[in-house]
C-alpha cells in the first residue's frame, strides 16, 4: 500500500539502532539513508556502528554508507526518523524541516513547541492536524512531529481511559526506570548493580509536563494544556528494558466502585484501531488482573514491545485509585512510538 | 552498667542470625539461650544454623545448645528477643509473657494489640508506658513490646520531624524493597534478577496502618491512632539490603518554603539522645543534600545500619512536599530496631 | 508433511512450559495431551500452571485438561516429550516406553543407559540407531531418547568440529550457568544477586561424562565412550538465560596455527543440514570474532535460542587452545534440543 | 611505634579513595598530602572528589588541599602510595623516586621492571631486597615497589602453599571479575546487568605473567621468573567486589591424596606472621570446606578484605587438582595490598 523511503538521523546511537531493527521488515517504510556524526560519515553502517541489539545487524542496513545529518544528503527520502541526541537535535531537525523533509523525532527539543504535535496515536491522534500550522518550510512540505519521553508514554496511555470516563484531577507518580533509558554507555554499573539511584536529571520535569499536553485539546494554532497537576519522582532501577510506574490518581467524577474503574480500562476503545497500522498493538492498554503483574522482564516485550500494561488497580486511601503501569521504554517509549507516529501520518496522508 | 542475659527466639532464621551478629559484642546484653524449632533443638547452634551473614558465626553463640521455644528452657534470661515467624509467634510470645519473661518482638502478631507498644525509640518513646497496662502475667513481670514493619520504620522516622513542625495531613508512598526483606530462601531469583515485582503480599496494609499508631498519642490504656490517611504501593526490587521509599506528604500547616521543611529535619532533636544508648545512631534521621543520595547499596549501612536517610527533599505539585527515605530493613527495620527497643527499656528500668 | 500428535510430561514445570511455548506454532507436532502431577490432573492447563514465560500462554494449550502421567491417558499421541523432574522421570518414562509410546526426554535418568541414545542431532545423529536395540516394549514401538545436560550441549557441539579436525585429547572447562538452569523457584535471590556461587550439585559429574558418550561411536548394542578426560567446574552466575563456558582443550593432532583451528569451525559441515528440520539453526556452531562476544544476554537467543556460539578462540599456554562457548540452556540445552531430536527422529521415520 | 607521613597519588580516583578509607585510622601512617590532576589541584579534597565509598569521607582527609602530582608538593611525606592510572603513572612515579621519595604503587607500569619488586608480603617478602639495587635516585632514598594485578594476588597466594609443598607445573585459570575492578565509571551497566562479558582488555597477559615473577627467586640484581605456564581467561561478571577464580593446577610432585593437598593449605605458615603488621590477616590463605563457599558477596570482606579464600578443593581429571579462590579486588588486590607492602617495608626499615 504505502511505500515510503525513510532516513534515520542519529543512526549509530542506541535509539537509531532500535529504529533500524524495528524497520528491518517493515511493510511500508524502507530505509534508504542513514545519518550520523562526521566521525561516522563515509563508512558503511556495519563499520560505523557499535551494534548493541540482541539480533543481528539487519542486512538491509549494514552496507549503507553513512552520511552526515545534512538535508542535501537525504534527497531520496520521503521523511526522516530522528534518534538524535538533544544536544544537536534542535538545529539539525529544523534544517530538515526547512528543507521540506518531514521529521518524526524522538528528541525532546520540539516537544513543547506550540505548533509541533507531541503525539501518541492512541491518545491524541487529532493533534496531528497542528502540522498544517507549521511554517518551517515555505510550502509546508517540511514539518516536525515528536513523541513524548519514555515515562509519559505509559502515563498518558494509562490516564487516557480514566480521563475519558472520569476526568483526571491530580496524579502522583514514581517511575522506576530501566538502564536502557539512559542510552549507551549510560549508567555506570557501579552505580546501579544491586542498587537504586533516586534521581534522573531533568526527567521529572518532562513527566510533570508532557501528559498535560498529550491530554490537551487542539485550540486553533496550538494545544491547550490540561491544568491537572502531576507530581513525579524518577528513580533508576537495575532492570534492562521497561519503565514501571507506581501511579496514584484523583478523579473529577468519583467512581462508585473499583469495578467501574476496571471497566473504564477494559471498555476503552482504541481510536485508531480501524486504521490497522502495522505497528499498532491489538490491546494498546491492557489490564492485568494477577497481583504480581506486570513486570518489566516478563511483560515489556508483549505485542512487540508496543503494549502498555496496567496492573494492581485498587482503591486508594489518599487519592481515588492506585495502579502500576509498564511500557517498553526504547520501543513503545521511543523508536517504536515514533514509527507508529509515522504510520499514523502516512495513513492520514500527511506525506506528499 | 546494665548486664542482662537475653534469649533469642527463632535463632536460626534470618532475623535470628542478625540478632546474634549484632549482639556479638554488645556492652549490656549477653546471649545465654537460643530457641528454635524442634528440629534444631538439642544441636549446637553452629550445627543447627545455615549461616547466611557475611561475618563469621560469633564464637559466643556457636556452641550454645539450641532449645525449643518453651519458657521453662529460658529460666536464666532477663528477657527474650523474638525473631519468630508470624505463623508461630502469636502463641509462643504469649507463653513467654505469661511466664513472666518480657518479649521484645520483631513479629507482626501483637503490633496492633491495644496494650502492646509498637515502638521506635526516636519516634514514640513515651508509648513504652503501655507496658504497665498489660496483663499477660499476674504480677506484670512478663510483657510484649514490638517494633514496626521494615517500611514503617523509615516512614515514621522521616514523618516525625515533619509532624512535629507542621502536622501530617496525608501520605502517598511507594516502597522499593530489597530481597532480604523476604527472608531466606525468600524471593526466587528468576522473579527478581533484572526485574521489579509490583506486589508484596500483606505489606501495604501494614504500611498504611502502623505509622498512624506510631505517631499516635497515649490515651489511658491504649494508643489513639492518628487519622491521616496513608496510601502505599509496595514493590520488590533487586537490591540486597535497604528499603528505599518515595514519599509525598501533605502537611496541616503549610510551610513557607522548602527551606523551612529542610530546617524541620536538621533542627529536629532526637528525644532519646541524652540516654546515650549503645545502638543509638548519632543522627537518627539524616538529610542528604546530594541529588543522587541516599542509595541502598551506599547508605543502608551508615551508622551501623541504624540511620534513616532522607534525600531529594523538594516542593510538590500535588502534595506539599516530596522526598525519598531509606533504612536498612534487617537492621534498623528489624533486629537492630528491636535491640534499640531493648536498650531503651533497660535504660528506663522496665526489666526487673 | 509430518503431522504428529504429541504429549508433554511434566507440562506445568519450567521445562514443560518451554515445550508448550516452542510448540505453539510447530509445523509438524500438535500438542494433544498434557501430563502433570495428581494435584494438577483434572484442571484446565491455564488453571493448573503458574506460567513464567514472557509470552502469553498459547491458546492451543490453555484449555487442555491436564491428566496424570499415565500411558492410558495418552492414547492419542504418537510420542511424548518429557520435562519431568528426575525424581519421578525414571519410572514414568519407562512405563510409557513399555506401553509402546516413544519418549523424548530431557531428564537425566536414562542418559547413561546402554541402549538409550544421548542425542544432539548435529553431533551424533547416527546414535539414533540404538533405538532399534531397546527392549522396553515387546514390539519395539516404545523407546526412549534423551538429550544431554545443558552444559554438555554447547560443550559437545563446540568440541565436535575440533574432534573432526584434530581429535580431542583433554578438556578443562568452567561453566558459568544462569539461574533458569535451576528451574523455578530454583536459586534463592539472596544467594545470587550480585554474587557467584561456586558449586552446582551433581553438575560437574554430568559435564565430565556426557560429552564422552556424545562423541563416542556406535558399537553393536551400545556406545563406546571416548576416553579423553574432562575436568569441570560449574558455578552459578546472575544471568537469566544462557550458560557461558570457558574451555581449554588439548588436541591430538597439533594445529599449525590458530587460523587452522578457526577454519575447523567455519568449514565444519552440519551433518543434518540437508534434512532441513524446522528447529534446525542455519549455523549450529557459530564463531564470533569480536573479542567481547558471545554474551549471554545478547547472544543466547540467536536463531531462536538454537545456536551454539563460540568466541575468544586463541592459542593456549598450557593446553593447545582456549575459547568460550554459549548456548541457551532452556532452549538449545533442554526443550528446544528435545524438539530437534523429535524432528530428527520423525525425519528418519522412527515414529510408526 | 612507626609514625610516618604518607602522600597519596591519584587521590580522587577509585583506588585513591580506597587508600583514604583504609588509612583513616591507621596506627602507623598519617595522610599528609593528596595529589591528583591539575583540574583538582587547589581544591579541598571534599570538593575535588566524587566520593563513591560506602562510608563517610574521613574527616582527616576532607579538608586537605589537593596538589598536582609533583614531588616538590610532597616535601613533608616519608613515602607515597600511588593509585595513579597507568596512562600517567610511568612518568610521575619515576619523578618521585628520582626526587628521593619512595613510591608504593598499585599501577602496572613498573611491575616487570628488573629491579622493581612485585610484592605480596606473604608470598615473596624477600623480594624487597631488590630495592637496594635500584638507581632511580643518587643515594637510593627514592625507589619503587609494586603490587600485582588484582587477579594475580589470590592466584599467587593460593599457589604459594602448593608450590612450597609440591612445586607448580602448570596452571589453567578462569577469573570471574567484579565490576569495581574497572574503576569508575568503568563498565557500562547495559553491558553487565544480568550478563557476563568474556573479555577484559590486557588482563590475561598480566595474569599469565605476574605470578611467575611473584613465585620467582632473587637472583643478584633481578628476579628469576619461574617457567611454569599459566593459561588465563578473564571475564567480567555482575558482582560488585571480589574476584573469584576457577583454578586447575598440575603439580611437580604428585600428592598421594587430596587430603595431602588440603594439609598443604592448612599447615602452611605465613612467613611474615611474626612481624604482626597492622593490616596482616590472621589467616592470609583460608581453606573453606563448605561446597558453596567462598562467594564474592559473602566472603570478600573477611578479615577487612585482606583474606584470600580457597574452596572446592578436589582431585582433577586433567590436571592434578582443582579449586576456586577469591580475594577482594580493590582491598587485598589493590589499596590494601599496597598498604601491607608499606607496612612490611616500614617494619624492615626501608624508610629512612
Amino acid at each position: 500500500m504505502k511505500n515510503l523511503n525513510v532516513g534515520i538521523l542519529g543512526a549509530t546511537g542506541a535509539v537509531g539502532q532500535k529504529f533500524i531493527r524495528l524497520l528491518e521488515t517493515h511493510p511500508w517504510f524502507t530505509i534508504s539513508s542513514l545519518g550520523a556524526s562526521k566521525r561516522s560519515a563515509g563508512k558503511k553502517y556495519k563499520q560505523a556502528v557499535h551494534w548493541i541489539e540482541k539480533t543481528e545487524l539487519p542486512s538491509n542496513a549494514s552496507d549503507i554508507v553513512v552520511t552526515e545529518c545534512i538535508p542535501s544528503e537525504f534527497a531520496d527520502v520521503d521523511f526522516v526518523f530522528s534518534g538524535l541526541d538533544s544536544s544537536v537535535a534542535g538545529d539539525i531537525e529544523k534544517s530538515f524541516a526547512e528543507a521540506g523533509i518531514p521529521v518524526i523525532s524522538n528528541a525532546k527539543n520540539y516537544r513543547t513547541h506550540e505548533q509541533v504535535p507531541l503525539l501518541v496515536p492512541e491518545v491524541n491522534p487529532d493533534h496531528a492536524e497542528l502540522i498544517t500550522k507549521q511554517s518551517f518550510s515555505k510550502n509546508g512540505d517540511g514539518w516536525i512531529v515528536t513523541n513524548p519521553n519514555c515515562v509519559s508514554v505509559p502515563l498518558s496511555m494509562s490516564l487516557k481511559p480514566l480521563d475519558d470516563a472520569f476526568g483526571i484531577e491530580a496524579v502522583v507518580v514514581t517511575s522506576m526506570q530501566s538502564i536502557s533509558g539512559a542510552g549507551y554507555p549510560g549508567v555506570a554499573s557501579l552505580d546501579i548493580v544491586a542498587n537504586v539511584v533516586p534521581y534522573i536529571g531533568g526527567e521529572e520535569d518532562k513527566v510533570e509536563t508532557e501528559s498535560t499536553k498529550l491530554l490537551g485539546r487542539v485550540n486553533e494554532n496550538s494545544i491547550a494544556y490540561r491544568d491537572f497537576p502531576i507530581q513525579a519522582t524518577a528513580v533508576r532501577v537495575p532492570t534492562v528494558d521497561g519503565h514501571l510506574l507506581s501511579v496514584s490518581v484523583s478523579l473529577e467524577t468519583k467512581p462508585e466502585s473499583i469495578d467501574e474503574v476496571r471497566k473504564a480500562f477494559t471498555d476503552w476503545k482504541n481510536p485508531i484501531a480501524e486504521l490497522d497500522l502495522p505497528s499498532s498493538p491489538e490491546t494498546p492498554v491492557r489490564l492485568y488482573e494477577e497481583d504480581r503483574h506486570p513486570q518489566p522482564r516478563l511483560h515489556a516485550d508483549r505485542e512487540g514491545g508496543m503494549q502498555t500494561a496496567v496492573g494492581r488497580l485498587r482503591k486508594g486511601k489518599v487519592m481515588d485509585i492506585g495502579y502500576v503501569t509498564l511500557a517498553h521504554n526504547t520501543i513503545r517509549g521511543a523508536a517504536g512510538g515514533a514509527i507508529l507516529n509515522g504510520e499514523l501520518l502516512a495513513a492520514k496522508g500527511y506525506f506528499k
